[in-house]
C-alpha cells in the first residue's frame, strides 16, 4: 500500500514507535500489567486535560464521547444551548436533538468565532438551561472558540459547559479546572498522535453531580460505571487494549516534551503555515484573531478547481490535505493540519508540493 | 513487558502478521485506498456472518453493538423477552432494561442451555413481544444455545431474534440467513483474531424494516446512517482505521482456511481440551450436549484454591486462563479458550502447565 503524508486534521500520521507499541503481543485487560498501564494512562491524561478529575477512556471515536456527555448528564426535555459555527458544533447540537432535548441553537457564520457575550445573552434569555455546548477547535473552519471567556460566563450560571475538544486538545490551550470547564471530550487521532478508536471524557465536580439526575438511556457509554471502574484501574467493558498500550507511550512522549512546549509548537507551526500560504499569494479563510493552532483553512483561489488541487497533491506528491466540509465549504477551502506529530519538515514538504501543484495548474499568485 | 500465552475467551493472542498490519503507517479514511479496504472487509464479513446483508463495523467493543441492536430496532415500552443462563445473557437483558423496555426475563440455571420449547412457550404467553434476546456462546458457562432451533420458532412470530454472537461466531455454527436469525452482533477480539475495539452488527430484511419504527435515542450507533454509509464504502464517523486494516488481513486468512474448516477446528480443539481435562481427573462444568467450541469450563477440584491455581499458571508458566465470572462462579470454575488463533500446540502447553501446577498444589487426580 502506498504511504502518504497526512496533513489532515485527524487522522494524522502516527509516529512509528507508537505504532509499534500498538502491535505488541496482546495482553489481557484483567491483569496487574494492564491495570498498571491504565493507572499511568489516567494519571497522564489528567495532565493533558489540566484536571484533577479522572479521565474516562472509551473504545469509540470522539463522537461517542460527545454523545456520552449528553446521555449521562441530561434528562428528557432539558433545555440546552448549542453554539455552532461549523460542522462539529452542529454535530454536538444534533446529538442533543437526537436525545429529545429542548435545543436552542445559536449559529454563528462559518469562519467566525462565537463570543462570550453571545453566551451571556443566551443564558439570560434561557435561564433554565442545563448545558451549553461548544467546540474548542471547529476543525471545519479552523476556528478556535474562546473557551476561557465562555467558561467565565457559564460558571456563574447553573448550565454545565460541555466542550468538544476532540481536535483541539493540546493544540489550542484548554485548562479545564483553572477555567472552570465542566465537561471536556477528546479523541485519540489528533493531538494524542494515535490511530482513531479511543474517545475520552472528563467531568468536574459539578458535572459529576449531574450524573445523579440524568434519566436518558445509556449503557456502553455509562459514565457512572466507568468512573467506578477507574477507581480500580479497570473498565466496565473490554477496553481498546492495543490502542491504550500505544496511548501509554504517546503520553510519555507528551510528558517528555512538556505541555506548554507542545501548545507553543502547534502555534508556531500554524503561524508558519499562515505565513507561507500568504507568501504564495493565497488568502486565509479564518481571521487570525480566532485561528486555531491545530489546522489552517485556506481559500481555494479563483480559477483553481479545489478538488483537482487535492487530487494532484495526493497522486503526484503523496500528500493528503483536507478539503472543505459540507455544501458551504466543499471546493471553496482546503485545510492543512499542524496537529499531533506533524512536524515542520512535513509541513514544509506539504507547502512545497502545494506551490508546485498550483504552478502546474496555472496559478500566478498575487503578483 | 512479559509475554503471556492467552488461553482466555477474548482477548486472544493475535497472530504476529495481523498485529503488523494494524501498525502500518496511518492511512486516511476518506480515500479510495481505504474505501477499497472497507468494501473487501464488508464482502468478507458477510461470508463470516453467512448473510447477504451488509455487516456494520463500529469502533467499540461488542457491548456497543448489543446496545445498538436494542436502541435502533425497538421503541420505548416495547415488550422483549430475554433468555439468559449466564453473565452475557444478563448483559443483553440489562441493556434492554436500561432503555426502558418491558423486559420479560427467563433465566435458565448456569451451565444449562435454553431450549427452543421454552422460547415457544414464552412467545405464546407474550405474543406482543417485539424481540427475543439470546446468546450464541454464553462464554461465562461455556454453553452454546440452540440458535437454529430457536430461530425456527421466532421466524413464525413477529418477534425479532437478536443473537449476541460476540464470542461464538466462527467457533460455533451460526448460519444467519439460512436459519432466519434477524440480528447478529459480534466483536473483534474472539474468532476474528484481532485486538478488541471493533464491534459488528448485521440485520436481515425483517430487522431492517424495524429501523423505521424505533423511537429510542441513538447517534454514534445509528444503524440507518451506518447502512447508508456502507453503500458508499464509508462510515458515518471516523472508523477504527488500524484495526480495520488488520481485519482485512484476518478475513483473508479466514477465507483461505475456509469457514467450515474453522468451525471443525474449533470443535476438535474444544473436544481435545475436554478429553485432556477428564484424563487429568477433572470434571467439566458444562454438559457435553451444549458445550461450546469456543471455550471449555472446568470445575475447580475440591481442595484446590482456584484463584491460586490461575496465579501459579500465570506467574510460573506465563499462561493465562480465565476464572469464573460473577459471585456464582468465581473460584468454582476455570475456563480454557480454544477460539480464534489459539492452536493445538498452545492448548497443549496450557494443559501440560495445568497438570504440573495441580500436582504442585497436591492434587492427586481421580485415582
Amino acid at each position: 500500500m502506498k504511504e502518504y503524508l497526512l496533513l489532515t486534521p485527524g487522522p494524522t500520521n502516527v509516529p512509528k514507535r507508537i505504532l509499534e507499541k500498538t502491535a505488541i503481543p496482546m495482553i489481557h485487560h484483567r491483569t496487574k500489567e494492564f491495570q498498571a498501564i491504565l493507572e499511568r494512562v489516567n494519571f497522564n491524561l489528567q495532565k493533558v486535560f489540566f484536571t484533577q478529575a479522572p479521565v474516562m477512556t472509551f473504545a469509540a471515536s470522539g463522537t461517542g464521547a460527545m454523545e456520552a456527555s449528553i446521555s449521562n448528564l441530561l434528562s428528557r426535555g432539558d433545555l440546552v444551548i448549542s453554539f455552532s459555527a461549523g460542522k462539529w458544533g452542529e454535530r454536538f447540537r444534533d446529538i442533543a436533538k437526537a436525545y429529545g432535548l429542548d435545543v436552542k441553537s445559536y449559529e454563528t457564520p462559518y469562519g467566525e468565532a462565537i463570543s462570550a457575550e453571545q453566551v451571556r445573552q443566551a443564558l439570560k434569555q434561557h435561564s433554565s438551561a442545563k448545558a451549553v455546548l461548544v467546540t474548542l477547535c471547529e476543525t471545519s473552519t479552523a476556528v478556535t472558540h474562546p473557551i476561557r471567556e465562555i467558561a467565565a460566563v457559564t460558571q456563574g450560571s447553573s448550565a454545565l459547559l460541555m466542550v468538544d475538544a476532540v481536535s483541539g486538545l493540546m493544540c489550542d490551550p484548554l485548562l479545564m479546572d483553572e477555567w472552570g470547564v465542566d465537561v471536556v471530550v477528546c479523541g485519540s487521532q489528533k493531538g494524542l498522535m494515535l490511530p482513531p478508536g479511543l474517545a475520552f471524557a472528563a467531568l468536574n465536580e459539578r458535572a459529576t453531580q449531574a450524573l445523579l439526575r440524568s434519566n436518558l438511556p445509556k449503557f456502553y457509554f455509562n459514565f457512572t460505571e466507568t468512573l467506578k471502574a477507574i477507581k480500580k484501574n479497570d473498565t466496565p467493558f473490554t477496553p481498546g487494549i492495543s490502542l491504550i498500550v500505544g496511548l501509554a507511550h504517546a503520553l510519555r512522549r507528551i510528558q517528555a516534551e512538556g505541555l506548554d512546549r507542545i501548545v507553543a509548537r502547534h502555534q508556531a507551526q500554524a503561524q508558519a503555515i499562515c505565513q507561507a500560504v500568504k507568501a504564495l499569494g493565497l488568502e486565509l479563510y479564518t481571521d487570525s484573531a480566532c485561528a486555531s493552532n491545530a489546522v489552517t483553512a485556506v481559500k481555494v483561489p479563483s480559477g483553481i478547481d479545489g478538488k483537482d488541487l487535492l487530487k494532484r497533491l495526493r497522486q503526484s506528491h503523496g500528500i493528503i490535505l483536507a478539503g472543505g466540509q459540507g455544501k458551504e465549504l466543499a471546493g471553496k477551502i482546503f485545510r492543512i493540519a499542524s496537529m499531533g506529530a506533524i512536524d515542520r519538515q512535513e509541513i514544509q514538504l506539504g507547502l512545497t508540493a502545494l506551490e508546485k501543484v498550483l504552478n502546474e495548474m496555472g496559478w500566478k499568485g498575487n503578483g
